[in-house]
């Protein structure tokens, strides 16, 4: 166990992430009291139930009044919302903070609603899984993964060493970066890999020459892996793309664009060049893994990739 | 152990699906011999070393004369010269099947180099990992997967029914279609998903705004699931792509079709669109899991799922 951090530690949204952070500080012993607030009563009592906090409030201004530590854990399209609820509550000295996976719109929009004497950093843990609710988070969730925080201009450099401090004793490494070059940084690595996830299962399901069971029997020819990713939250990702759009139409652009060479390549039979480029993308594979960010297990480590029974082989 | 289904069987070609296919004959008994042929001397010696063959031959031609069964491992732009090299010498009443992820050009060009009295039975098991080479096999590789058999009319029902018999002994379930409707099945299953896959991981290495440590360190957000498939052998999907090109410039004219729609609803802010299309993309994911095609646990059961510490939620 750590020294705590804070003292008080207010969740306002309690899903997959409000959750794991809860598991993840009570492995580490960060905070000495964990509250929190969740829109609907159900998840309220869940959230008591497991011991995800230890008051539940009904309110989000009630919940941040004593916080030392208030973490928004909602849809990006939410915290305006909230940021105008509970601002007048919020605790001189506190810190603000969120893990909503687009930055510039909470720093230009929250960030005015934050009184004199709150510190407001907000931040996005890189890590999350395709399922949602309170019962989805665990404590591992964000070990080794990366931590971005995005402190405004003329933020108290001492808010966000300490919300750094707390980020890696929830397991994570921390980078701290401008607001709109993490909006960029995650449109190519996050936001457009889920688009076209979510793009090519609703073309499949689409289609009248292959019935939507032929596309569920054969799927482990590859596009079960793009299902994974298409079953996370649908309001989590709406607000997503309302909110990064011109980030994500620029790598949009960027990305048909290389799609119709490919096309192109295809259809003329250019061979070399499809070689040359299927080559060129193993090593960004090969750099993920080194870097400790996937597996080396076959399939991911699936039951069937036989990673129990199979060394992985070298790649 | 079952009754061998054939006394000779020989491989030719040695890779991920050729060493994954005597690891599970040899777990069910279903060859009294294997023999085998591969392009390079040191992946004959491999295979003899780790038993993968009992007999290793410097050609195909050799390899097969004594095969009950021949099965095609290469890729399938290899598939006709090494039909015409062994045509001749196939031992009449010998089945001929192959591996290969394209269907139609199989039965066009391979059939007619097939000399009377030997069953051609072109096949296609629907499995694989990012991983090739003779030491990348395993036995579990077919086990509750499908494989796809595309016999040419005319061809002996018997042989097809033998060759099923087979495939049900390596793990696999076993349906029968069309050799253009399994090519068409494909396209979307599994071609234009590796395409798509290829395609992002290159877009994201040549961008300008945003450094290559910065997409693997952040690549948990999505990303990292592409780059699994985009890991797998260049050679084997060049050829895919130069072999299916009408099936797959059709789905993927579908994809980008769906891909503007989603495009342009992000662009006029469009949420209740949004929100619709990735409704519906979640359900396809559970039709998947219930088929057992694949894991329900988080994040396909990677070590940082945390499908050990916690029971996954119901989505």
């Amino acid at each position: 166990m750590s020294k705590p951090v804070f003292d008080t530690v207010a969740l306002i949204g309690i899903g997959l992430i409000g959750s794991s952070i809860s598991h993840a500080m009570r492995r580490a012993g960060l905070a000495r009291r964990i509250v929190g607030h969740a829109r609907t009563e159900a998840t309220r009592a869940t959230a008591l139930r497991i011991g995800l906090i230890g008051t539940a409030h009904a309110t989000a201004a009630d919940a941040v009044k004593e916080a030392d530590l208030v973490i928004l854990c909602v849809p990006v399209g939410a915290c305006v919302r909230v940021a105008e609820e509970i601002g007048a509550h919020l605790k001189p000295g506190a810190i603000l903070t969120d893990v909503g996976s687009v930055k510039g719109v909470l720093v230009r929009e929250v960030g005015p609603l934050v009184p004199d004497g709150v510190h407001f950093v907000p931040g996005h843990p890189i890590a999350g899984t395709e399922h949602s609710g309170p019962e989805s988070g665990f404590a591992e969730l964000f070990d080794n993964r990366w931590c971005i925080l995005t402190p405004p201009e003329g933020t108290d450099p001492a808010a966000t060493e300490k919300l750094r401090i707390f980020w890696q004793g929830l397991g994570s490494n921390v980078e701290v970066m401008d607001a709109d070059h993490h909006d960029m940084v995650l449109a190519i690595t996050s936001h457009v890999p889920h688009l076209i996830a979510f793009n090519i299962v609703n073309t499949a399901s689409h289609l009248e020459r292959v019935t939507d069971s032929e596309v569920i029997k054969f799927s482990a020819g590859g596009f079960r892996d793009f299902t994974r990713i298409a079953a996370s939250d649908p309001t989590m990702w709406r607000d997503v793309f309302l909110n990064n759009r011109d980030a994500v139409l620029e790598m949009l652009a960027r990305f048909t664009e290389d799609l119709i060479h490919l096309q192109r390549s295809i259809r003329y039979g250019d061979g070399e060049t499809l070689f040359e480029l299927f080559t060129e993308a193993r090593r960004t594979r090969r750099g993920i893994i080194q870097a400790g960010q996937d597996t080396a297990a076959p399939n991911f480590g699936r039951p069937d990739g036989g990673a129990a029974s199979t060394k992985p082989a070298k790649t």
